[in-house]
């Protein structure tokens, strides 16, 4: 039997996977229905709008990166910055990982929704807005972490987590454009060697 | 009296602007017309599909981007690597007038097309493709020069040309899902400074 919780769950996977591999705008409700196997009316039951849908999908893929790539990459068993390597080490696995079996460089799933709806959805804008803002700081605290051991000196901090973060991201937009994920495997471990001087 | 050709270029100039402020899906024809002044009949008599139009619309963005950043930023009049600089602070330019006309940091107009569209539509994934290579191109001139002057050593021209577009991008993904174009002043100028090293 089908719990409420699977048919919104189900839901939510399936537009997270057609709106990765296309576009928000690309995405209908009648496909995300079809490839969920749910009926519309169930759609909008637990969904009102298509805002309110892709609110969830970035939940999700919130979560994932979560546990897919930030608990990963920045655990402790290794120097600090060379939790920075790891990551775009992850990075670079996981986006050559859905190249395999989609053929397409799918790039980074919340900097596609933001590119496409930061003009002109404020929440979905607001959302991605505070998911980058929380991989910064981990980022972030890698950075203070070998500032205070003398690993790292004169950078400042926030800014260049956030210059990483935004490497990471354009990196990702050029395969996409490439179609090409050997620019990631070459591109991204560059990441860690980014410094914005502190003022 | 109007001229073919201004119909077109009014089409394209609306078109262009609204896709670079909202998105490629987001415009209809019905909001193009309206814009340019111009008839739905005329609209499919120069452009029998929204590809055939956004295509032109990647063409005069590039011409554009040819006349106000390019030509400029790598202008010789300044050694080779000042010229990144100058890049970047055009760049910075660029999106923060955009942003006081219109209160939102809208991001390249490329980076959004490609981003919104590489999986779905290949010739205009091509062009954006062939876009991005013009100018690492002129990048990797700048790199070479520099190369060839001794003011750089040890990298590998190419991927770091790559690696700089590629920041670029990031850093107006970023400032464009922040709203935030102190985001661009802030960070692109550590473009100049990003290496990749020689294999």
């Amino acid at each position: 039997m089908t719990s409420p919780a699977d048919t919104q769950q189900r839901i939510i996977d399936a537009a997270s996977e057609l709106m990765h591999s296309r576009s928000y705008a690309d995405v209908g409700v009648a496909a995300i229905c079809e490839q969920a196997g749910v009926q519309k009316g169930s759609f909008y039951h637990f969904f009102p709008s298509k805002q309110d849908l892709t609110l969830a999908v970035l939940d999700g893929f919130s979560l994932r990166m979560k546990e897919a790539l930030i608990d990963k990459a920045f655990a402790d068993d290794i120097p600090p910055l060379a939790r920075l390597d790891r990551l775009a080490d992850l990075l670079y696995r996981f986006q050559a990982q859905l190249h395999q079996q989609t053929g397409r460089v799918l790039g980074c799933p919340f900097g596609n929704l933001a590119t496409e709806l930061a003009t002109q959805d404020e929440p979905i804008r607001k959302k991605v807005d505070l998911i980058f803002a929380h991989l910064q700081t981990h980022i972030g605290q890698v950075l203070q972490a070998s500032v205070e051991t003398g690993a790292l000196s004169d950078i400042d901090v926030d800014a260049t987590a956030q210059a990483m973060l935004a490497y990471s991201e354009g990196v990702m937009m050029l395969a996409k454009t490439r179609n090409d994920p050997a620019i990631l495997r070459d591109l991204l471990p560059a990441m860690a060697h980014i410094r914005i001087p502190a003022r």
